[in-house]
This record gives C-alpha cells, structure tokens and sequence, in this order.
C-alpha cells in the first residue's frame, strides 16, 4: 500500500515533482533556461508575489536546481543560475511546451531550432546512443508566430 | 506586465500547466500510460482519498486527457483511457522520470526500452524528421533494478 505523499511513491515522477512539481516552480526553470538570472527579472516575467518568488528560488537552491552567486559588477547583488541538474529539465520542459503548443495554443509563442543552421529541433524517445541527438548548447529559442501581434 | 495566474503567461508551458500540473495529475497519466484504466486501479496505485481522484479524472476528461468509457464486460462499469491527445504527455513525463532518475533515485524503478529488440530508450532534443525518433507504440516500459527487492 502506498503513502498519501508523493514520497511514497517507488517513482522517479513523483520524486521529480516533489521538487518541480510546485505551483511556478517549473516556470522559474523555463525563465532561467530562456536567460533571466536576476530575482526582479523573474519577478517581472512572472507577476508573482515577491515573498512566493523568494520561496520558490530558495527551494530550487537547495534541491540544486539553481545556484545563488554573486553578480560579477556587484558583489553584494546575486543571481541564479541552472545548475547542470538544472539544465538537465531542458527536455522535460521542452516536451510539455510542445504539448501545449499542439494542443492549447493557436500558434507556438517559442521556437526552438539548430544554433548552427536554423533548422527545427523537437523532443522524441530515440534509442540510447542515437546519433542525430543534439546538446542543449547546440539548440536556441526563438520567438514564434505565437508571440508576434498578430495582423 | 503579465498576469498572476499562469492564464497570463504567452506560453504553452504555463497553458500545460493549468490541466497537468495540479498535484497528482501527472501521475495519473503516468498510470494511464502503464495501462491503469479503472478507478480501483488509480486508487490503488495512488493511494489518495478517492474525491480527490474523482475530482483529478474528471478534470483530465473535461480536458481532453482521458475519456470515459464502459468497459467491454460490462456495461454499467467504466474505465478511463488516454486520449490522443493524453498518450502525447509521454515524452514529457519520460524526461521527468530520466531526471528524477539521475538527480533524485538510488536506481531507475522503471526502464524504457524498444519493443522490437530490448534496446534502451531515451529521450532528447533532434532536428526535426529525425530518423531514429521511436513512436510509443515502439517503445515499452519494465522494471528497472529500482523496483526489485535490495540483496
């Protein structure tokens, strides 16, 4: 029998959500892989009660997800940045993005695509060691038709 | 300036977000995904007050995610299958798992693998019309070493 929590569960998901599974959490991550380090720069992109936002970056701190520096012209100011575990929900991330956009979204507001030449870059199960897979370092986001006004 | 709920968000992540990231949601899709169809088996599996259940399968419904249909033997029982549109969360939530699998877990509870030869699934970014990109009915799930009892 398992536990009411997510703890009881014998899951990498669960584990997984007991980390990002919180109201805005994903969302800090999606904002810090699009470039944003600084807390008012999160705080603006997302809208979110400071004290919320302050909670929030603190978790993701200590389950090692972000990491807290100082900014290199202020050494009293800090911003985060994606560990490598961090980067590690680049897929994850982009994979629900793709949900959304095939389903909830009239045009994708992002896309994503191969630094070296433009082309489309999506998520897909492939078999371990397949050779067509890319980096995280080799794709980069672009706005999409989604985030033009449209006409 | 956006909005303090994720309706506000131009983005598909947060509209994702909205029908799959309430708590227990994405674990009943996992679930759905490893072939749960009935409300005992949610349950079961789960272990959460079954309101709460009620409340989460009728939503993935309402949404789009699960249908709801009669079962074969009889017709005044029901059971709950993946959409299209539901069996598309896939790669994300296996990219949740990898993570939570490297980051989170002793040892993977659950491998992917392709159905035809045994071989290790993944997921990952790839250019688009990738060639080794697997289908889900290519791919299937077993249990990892993180399922088995510890010598």
């Amino acid at each position: 029998m398992l536990k009411r929590d997510y703890e009881g569960q014998v899951c990498s998901i669960a584990r997984a959500l007991e980390i990002v599974g919180e109201r805005w959490t994903l969302l800090i991550v999606r904002d810090a892989l699009l470039g944003v380090r600084r807390f008012d720069g999160f705080q603006r992109s997302l809208g979110i009660a400071r004290n919320v936002l302050s909670d929030r970056l603190g978790r993701l701190v200590e389950a090692g997800v972000l990491v807290r520096v100082p900014t290199t012209e202020r050494a009293d100011r800090f911003e985060y940045r994606l560990t490598e575990q961090g980067r590690g929900l680049a897929v994850a991330l982009t994979a629900l993005r793709e949900w959304g956009d095939r389903y909830l979204a009239d045009e994708p507001p992002l896309l994503l695509r191969r630094r070296s030449d433009g082309h489309p870059v999506v998520t897909a199960f492939v078999p371990a060691g397949a050779a067509e897979v890319l980096t995280l370092a080799e794709v980069e986001a672009v706005p999409g038709p989604g985030r033009r006004p449209r006409a």
